[in-house]
């Protein structure tokens, strides 16, 4: 069944294999009238790169120019559904193997549900997978460029950095400082519960903290009342959103292909691409509040 | 716009204000011929309500009586909507005012984005909304005991038990032993992300964890390759689905209406209530995984 | 899989069998601030109930007095699920028996899907299925009342009386005046599609037809580029939308129950429902067209 | 808002403007394990090319070669999604002008929703926009070679040839034989409902009838019952299933670009597309059925 899609109205739907020839992204529901400024995507996209001087990150070397096929005119929007692509130009396939099971990673359960899968590397599983969302989320970026220009994400890490004969992981936190108010519909659509959706919908994320997370366990009730928070029955305030996330470590120690010692500052970008879209389809649906 | 309904093949819709005349769910996509056990059903619900003898609960006395209405014949399934409700018999609307609003509340967020409210309660902020969950809940718990009988939740949970006279949260941790394999859609759909939002969809919820949740940011990828996961790529092993969250303090301290000190025990059985509905949507959406 | 929900946004999810204590809708997704003109909503029920004086109409003799159990407050909508239903009063399950399968009927169709029906009755298939879709409609025109006060609809009915003691069927044509402009999404979500779906959707419509219908097969395009049309490339002009819809005889002839030997007029205020929800939802789509 | 997928598990999204590089589909939920027949795909792309021997057909002459840059893999399907694109390689957009609105074309309402357009042609009302129904089309053919071998289509058209000075249309019917038993999803889901949906969101059909149509107003209910009929509560009873659909005459008459003198023959794949996703998405659908 379908699961390739996310938002109710800025719909992002991601395409592609990481050895297969390209990856995109369909962005259906974005309004017309849009100006799309391709550098910034592409500073997005190359926000995600491997970084060939970081010792710990993957040596694959792609390009990552991305292409618009569909949506834009004369550098606005159309309203119609805006299809992107990037080309995958250095897939080493030879590195896997079709009976090869890589410890910690989807392989197996891939296999097992599907009755098949593409060997050749991680396929959907994979960290290229994450192409489309940021396509994805620099269209969303540019939305709220126009829409609420003071809103801005700051996006920090804690990697404990240990051996790099091993992998290791970290937390990145993220405020969204200056966001729109009434986000987020009750009650299973709070802003929480789809931002929760979004971040735990990338591959190596294994927790989700929205204000103060698990501190708010052992505060007190009067205490916690006093304390500003980003939303308040699952829609959004106006005060600055404060989400952390934990990265487990990339699984790919001492195996064959080229991987990430420790994926967290790659993982930023797609964070913040999530937390964009999340944003971008509510604030989108927030029109419908009011006749 | 929408935001109560939770689900795509099993999908419950949610109902009802804390102070209107009734609370009730509608679940679509339920198969045929399922049996339905009507003892089940309200035990789940006398487990969400007060308990009059616990010093830490509200004194709000529901009989929580709920009815079917529709989707059920001779006790089983027809595969139509189920729907399902339970009367409010004792709400005291005059301990509310529509000029008051209760700090760290949904009420002033509800009044900015609809530009009205129920000014009685919490409307669908209250906790009562979560009638309709723990209905679609008993739903969902009944399939599974049909087609996965080995399946379980274990819940524990951590309080810290302060002052009476303030309110506190805690930690919730819930293990799904013996799942089904195979549940989880890539790349959004992923079983953790779905089960993140199901559960911060929860009002007083801060956080999510899965596996080992936060401790997984500082592990070695080593050894995290040789522990048992309950998902991989977002697909469920078999091997038991752990999960932690973390309960806020009710911010219902020193104001009129009958609140409760503590409400983590109350959300124990909502909390397993959203994980049956989301295991139960992808339980039936993986079958269509395979032509 | 769940099939009792219609709309995108403007959401109406119908529940209960015709034998079995209630029918109802949800309606989710209503802007908040409507006020709520229960005169109208009983009065457009009461268009659709049997006819007791004419001899064409069944002798089931239901009050259909509806109730409000949520999402309105102060006869104003809160932006939160509208829940609405009728209790059935008068239904005579001994007329029906598990094993006749009435010809024409669902019946069987029913059975063999779900291996399971509801036997007292025509169950989901029954008419009384339509109620929901009144209520639902009723509150999609209360929209319009206040949005686009000028639309209104004018319905005319063709019906070829013959037999008293067969049943037979006719033609239904609606007009929508001064319907609002730029309704409907390309490519799928065309207005003409969607109305189509929506009316079609209804058990013994057998044929839809936009602007002249059939006979646009038969003009010259120099001849109907000059017309005016509601809808183009699936978007409405503004001008008069034109439906036709042919609807067949009741299956039910001859064999016990209270049924209608034509059902052509009490189908009227049910395919003006469908085709008011089916503008309410594409009128709150149509809000997020432009930035 | 978005409004380019069709289905709810067999997905089909389309993007691309008749102007821009490219034209294509994403098809998200299609089973795993599905052998891809690229030459079948390519010839269901051929049956809608323009025939530059046929005196009525535009003189657009573009080759249409498909692509799959993903969910394909050694000729399976993956269960990821199918990602498929055609280049545009003789689009001529000196033909057009951005102050030229050409009557009944949707050129007008499409600058009305969105305040901007892509003048070079029809954008998304363009007959292009249908190569990416015919590939999520053929896609769900190849599904029923598989599942229901016996199942066909056979497709007949009825053409008023007139003048060619001017354009003209006509009436298509299409028998699905042998189709699988138990599509449909009460109520609002019906098989006819989304059939109607699906032939109404192609651009130049005016009318749906199913079995008997509008002749069905004019039968008495002791004949009608005696016939065969394709649904039954909207759901398919194994009986051959007919449908019949109006094309209006294309628009362009006398109007520079090159365009089609009569456009029903290149409907007939289109609608075969169409009625083909449906009926694959309802397969898939009815999986969840029972228990």
């Amino acid at each position: 069944m379908p699961g390739n899609t996310f938002g109710k109205i800025f719909r992002v739907t991601t395409w592609g294999e990481s050895h297969g020839p390209a990856i995109g992204a369909v962005i259906d529901g974005c309004p017309a009238g849009l100006k799309i400024d391709g550098k910034f995507i592409q500073n997005e996209l190359n926000r995600r790169k491997p970084n060939l001087n970081d010792p710990l990150s993957t040596k694959r070397n792609e390009d990552d120019k991305f292409c618009v096929l569909s949506g834009v005119f004369e550098e606005k929007t159309l309203g119609t559904p805006i299809a992107m692509e990037v080309w995958n130009t250095d897939a080493h396939s030879q590195d896997y193997s079709p009976t090869l099971f890589r410890p910690g990673h989807a392989d197996k359960t891939y296999l097992n549900k599907y009755g098949i899968r593409d060997y050749r590397g991680g396929g959907r599983a994979s960290g290229r997978e994450t192409i489309g969302r940021i396509l994805g989320g620099a269209i969303a970026k540019l939305i709220f460029k126009k829409v609420a220009p003071k809103m801005e994400m700051k996006s920090t890490t804690e990697i404990f950095n240990k051996s790099k004969k091993d992998s290791f992981g970290g937390f990145i936190s993220i405020e969204v400082k200056n966001p729109p108010t009434n986000l987020g519909e009750p009650v299973f659509d709070k802003l929480e519960a789809d931002l929760a959706k979004a971040l735990l919908s990338i591959g190596a994320v294994k927790s989700f903290e929205i204000d103060l997370g698990i501190k708010e366990a052992g505060i007190l009730g009067s205490e916690n009342n006093k304390l500003k928070k980003g939303t308040l029955g699952g829609i959004s305030t106006g005060e600055t959103i404060k989400i952390k996330i934990a990265v487990k470590p990339t699984p790919s120690v001492g195996i064959k292909g080229r991987h990430d010692v420790c994926i967290v500052p790659r993982i930023v970008p797609v964070a913040e691409a999530m937390i964009a879209i999340t944003l971008a389809d509510h604030y989108l649906r927030n029109r419908c509040s009011i006749l």
